[in-house]
């Protein structure tokens, strides 16, 4: 759908924070904006494995873009799956149609990676989408449902037996989560089984939980996981992933299922634009965010491989992400107002934070490190203080102390077909969700 | 999974409104209870509608059955499907295993029916389950995608075109809300269609709307719809549904969206009971809701024909429901106790009641008609009252005037495979969704 104008024309492939907040900034400018994403809402990452433990419901953590954007009459949404970018006409061509563009912001983000082992999808859950969450969800409710009515104690053991690779911000939320689910909400909800037996293992390739934290604060958060029953592996590389349960070498453990959340790459930005990559996928891009060679193309969040210090590039964090749209708009606001390019990028770290159950977390930010329940209260604070101006934050607020103090986890609901891992029928979940 | 147990057995089916009441008495008495349904999860019906367009989320009107009876350890909760039932042998058979019972209460509930049109059911959507809650929001959301980004304004028109097949209370809500979700809250959201200028049509084939209540509020129903711009076809027999759009015998309404509320019926009780039913299916009971002949065997709900009063039957209404299951429990409780039988099995009618988009609803109480925004409130707070006890009345209650208030439904998610029924690997829903 092309559309005569006279404004310059600013492209966005993407609604996720990057994106999202490009797009808020650009509003305020004399010009047209096109926020193309395959899919009708932003989710809020961060808060997504809550939706997989049942402790949220999908549309607590994700909102309409277009509901974000529906009285600024410059801003244009289209629900489309972009399959290329014709740079030299500037264009970018979609399943809905053709897009032409002056300034182009690519801020398409990552995806769950396998490191090549794709076939492990279909039994290693990732946690990207909102259908990852409620896959994950299902698998681990349908999981208790199943040992329930199993024949053997073996199977039984399977089935509650729940393997979370990769000890990141992911791997260890997850696993907390999962701890309290089958150890709290899940207790007295069983007959023929003891939920709270439930086998929890975090499998790390690597010597610490949390590798981007200080030292002191991996240790703190792997005792805290112990004390919810988690098991712990370190330095422990997965080599094998089935519907059994997953192998270390030559140990194995009979799992029911397996969450993944061990890595992330960028599969669609590099094919676009001709470029290559890192080992992720990430496009790298100059000091102003550009790509070389096309300085009205910039590409952002967690596409973009962008220089930090001590050698290492800048995290794919929300907070990264939002300075990186904030950025390139204020760049495009410059060229187009014939304004001084502003001063390079520059990236402002602020922290990382992590949680370990409903009971405690682990802050880093810069010289202050925290942990235990304070923690989690600044944790808890920081996420609705990001929610605010989205819908509903109060609600959110409210749901989250609610299922805090009953520890009820209402959410937890099976829809659709039980099919699983196990199911003959089963298809692995699309990590494309909507469009 | 057999248990060995020297209390009476009864067995339980469906977790709908009659199972669950009768299940809910039968935990205070000395038996052993065993509850099977093929879903985790107890559904609030009448607030069904409100997930399909955008009000309400999923987990808002569904609540895990375990939960509610997690304390009573003498109720087991199953996930299984049944498949047949040994009413020599007191025998149920599921595909987790063979349950046997002293006392079974049979509480199935109906699946929607398309008069032996079940082509239809790929493009005409039928409201029961969740899974098509969520179907129909996302029918409708890419519906108005898909005409913004649409070649021609035909297409746009047929594609923001809904056709309500069915006048009775779900016709009627859809109808109105549907109105609602386009004039209202999606006004503003797009450049190059005016969502507000949605055709909804609602076709009855009977000479008014509510055939149910007095005449005088059919009437104010279908002028009050009309005022929020629905178009109300009488007298007008649908003769074949498509992609394309709805049939009436020489007409035809090019319609993108198709939503079914025209009817119910029983699938299973009669072939699992291997009697004769009514046209619906529904399996006739004697005074004591039990089957002829099986003096230890109820049918209760919706799967349930009992003779009322002017040659009528009981309603498939939730108070209908459960006073059914208590009446069940009651009569297992004083059989079990070797007390008198109860007196036979008398409905009390609380009335009717349906809403008209989010101003309006209609009343019918014995003598007491209502209408108007008088009524509204009565609906909401009487819907509110039926949810204390469950997991979340307050949340609901504040989710429902704050979506209300901004009129955003911000529920309004698109996720899954966009699949539609235009879409070649579209699979139409499936009316037995989880388990």
């Amino acid at each position: 759908m092309e559309t005569i104008t006279t404004r310059p024309r600013v492209l966005v492939i993407g609604a996720g924070f990057a994106g999202l907040m490009a797009v808020k900034k650009l509003a305020r400018q004399p010009v047209d904006v096109t926020l193309i994403d395959r899919r009708n809402h932003h989710l809020f990452q961060p808060l997504l494995y809550q939706v997989a433990t049942s402790d949220l419901a999908p549309s607590d953590v994700a909102w309409p873009i277009r509901e974000i954007f529906s009285r600024h009459r410059n801003v244009t949404v289209v629900l489309a799956e972009v399959s290329d970018i014709d740079q030299d006409q500037h264009v970018v061509i979609t399943d809905q149609g053709r897009y032409p563009f002056d300034y182009l912001v690519v801020a398409c983000g990552a995806e769950t990676s396998y490191f090549g082992r794709d076939d492990w999808a279909e039994v290693a859950l990732g946690l990207k989408r909102i259908p990852n969450a409620t896959d994950i969800r299902k698998k681990i409710l349908v999981a208790f449902e199943r040992a329930e009515t199993a024949d053997s104690t073996r199977e039984q053991d399977r089935l509650t037996t729940f393997a979370v690779v990769g000890g990141g911000p992911t791997g260890v939320e997850m696993a907390g989560a999962i701890a309290e689910l089958a150890r709290m909400t899940l207790a007295k909800d069983f007959r023929h089984i003891d939920a709270a037996q439930a086998r929890i293992v975090l499998i790390e390739a690597g010597p610490r939980l949390l590798s981007a934290f200080p030292e002191a604060l991996s240790d703190y958060t792997q005792r805290t996981l112990e004390r919810l029953g988690v098991e712990v592996m370190l330095d422990t590389r997965v080599t094998d992933i089935t519907a059994a349960g997953v192998e270390l070498g030559d140990r194995r453990i009979p799992a029911g299922s397996v969450i993944w959340g061990a890595g992330v790459h960028v599969p669609h930005a590099a094919c676009w634009l001709g470029v290559e990559t890192d080992r992720s996928g990430r496009v790298p891009v100059g000091p102003d965010l550009s790509l070389a060679g096309h300085p009205n193309i910039f590409v952002i969040g967690d596409a973009a491989q962008i220089a930090w210090q001590d050698g290492k590039t800048v995290p794919g964090l929300a907070p990264a992400a939002k300075q990186q749209g904030i950025y390139a708009a204020e760049a495009i606001a410059a060229r187009v107002a014939g304004h001084a390019a502003p001063a390079p990028f520059r990236y402002r770290h602020m922290g990382d934070l992590a949680t370990i159950g409903r009971h405690a977390a682990v802050i880093s930010y810069g010289p202050l490190k925290l942990r235990g329940f304070v923690a989690w209260w600044l944790w808890g604070m920081a996420h609705i203080y990001f929610l605010i101006g989205v819908r509903k934050p109060l609600l959110i607020a409210i749901n989250w102390l609610w299922s805090y103090l009953r520890a009820a986890k209402g959410v937890r609901l099976i829809t659709g077909t039980l099919g699983g891992t196990d199911d003959p029928a089963y298809k692995p979940p699309q990590s494309v969700d909507a469009a």
